[in-house]
């Protein structure tokens, strides 16, 4: 189970194009000239055709408003530009045919590993989540209910599974709008605990893209959003992803 | 599995004493007056004989660095007064007898429920952790070991994973050393990839005490101290448990 001996730790700071730092990576501006396109990123993101298995759709743990919410959403992928991005169970899938950038390469010891939002696979304990992404206007939807498992206080979600939640929803919107792979910060500022089992919506929008950097914000609410759960930003690195 | 229809979510914001807001808990100053003393609090949370597993204990799981880091604080917990802080499956069972302020309780409609940092039950599969606390200098170790089933990138874990711990070792620390109930505002810098398996050891202070909050920082590192994972600062709200 367990995986030991990596070779090297990998260094954000090392890749990082900060004044004065070593500069191992060109110096880009702006997003759109940065890699591969944002059309070409989702399609390979979202494949038609996939053998593994897709996590963001309904199963009976989810409650009357994430249910209904997420038919919603599906809707408008028909008619308003959104997309729903699947949901796999490690990165690995997400990132089949590439590789991570030269440094941040490991050799793990074995392959049982997850994402930490597919980890638990009781339906309903853990995270259970949907992805919306809308390539326009460089903003995401994640409908997100937490499980019992995810508890910090008694019958509440813990806050680092929001902290969790929003780190991958920014990561997943941060990489499809702009090609941001790593979180360099992430600060949330709680407002309300959000009930175990209770629909919680994140909306995220990419704010700027400068200097390598993606900034992202996300408001979480209630659906009907008379309850603001919670006020989060991050910034995310620019870094592409290498064919393997 | 699930649980729903929770009668009211818990308002941080309305329990906040904010200037100008309603003040609905008295002001009191310094923390040393507020409710029950350090002493008591440590003695209610480390019970000498419980009923309850105790998490926090080696498996062979457990890197050799993890391994040795624990004896070494085990040590010091005999001379240097440092406590070992048990850690249970749930919160529920960390404040038995006592209630969470009025406003903040729920009706679960079933008690299959988990920390977060104690929800993956695989020896090494998810937060492999145990967190020291020296009451004097209102300091924690948290020694954390994150498994493969709480990935981002590929052989790294995830940053909501080390949110997560940071949050739960600022929280424990607050509330022992302050009666730091709930998160406030969490931000974290990451430095480094910490990779799958290996040991990242959390160093946190709290840092100042006003105004019923906690100001908290966390440095997290390797055990030689020669890469830094993240930097990291919480504030919590002081607000006391109430016999039941």
């Amino acid at each position: 189970m367990m995986r030991r001996g990596f070779q090297a730790a990998a260094t954000l700071s090392r890749l990082r194009a900060l004044p004065g730092a070593p500069r191992i990576l060109p110096i880009l501006n702006p997003a759109a000239a940065f890699g591969s396109s944002i059309d070409s990123r989702i399609s390979r993101f979202c494949p038609k055709k996939t053998d593994f298995k897709d996590y963001a759709l309904p199963n009976a743990s989810w409650c009357p408003d994430m249910l209904s919410l997420y038919q919603e959403f599906l809707e408008k992928t028909k008619t308003d530009g959104w997309i729903k991005l699947p949901s796999f169970a490690s990165n690995r899938e997400h990132i089949q045919g590439l590789k991570l950038p030269t440094g941040l390469a490991v050799t793990p010891d074995n392959s049982d590993c997850r994402i930490i939002t597919r980890s638990l696979q009781v339906e309903g304990q853990g995270y259970e989540h949907a992805i919306f992404f809308n390539p326009s206007e460089k903003k995401s939807v994640c409908l997100f209910q937490p499980g019992p498992y995810l508890e910090g206080a008694p019958g509440f979600a813990h806050g680092g599974s929001l902290a969790t939640m929003t780190d991958e929803t920014f990561s997943k919107t941060a990489y499809l709008a702009g090609e941001g792979l790593f979180t360099l910060s992430l600060s949330i500022r709680f407002k309300n605990l959000i009930p175990v089992g209770s629909l919680a919506v994140l909306n995220v929008s990419v704010d700027k893209i400068e200097d390598q950097k993606l900034y992202m914000s996300c408001i979480t609410q209630t659906r009907d959003q008379k309850t603001v759960y919670a006020k989060s930003s991050g910034v995310f690195l620019q870094l592409q992803l290498e064919q393997e």
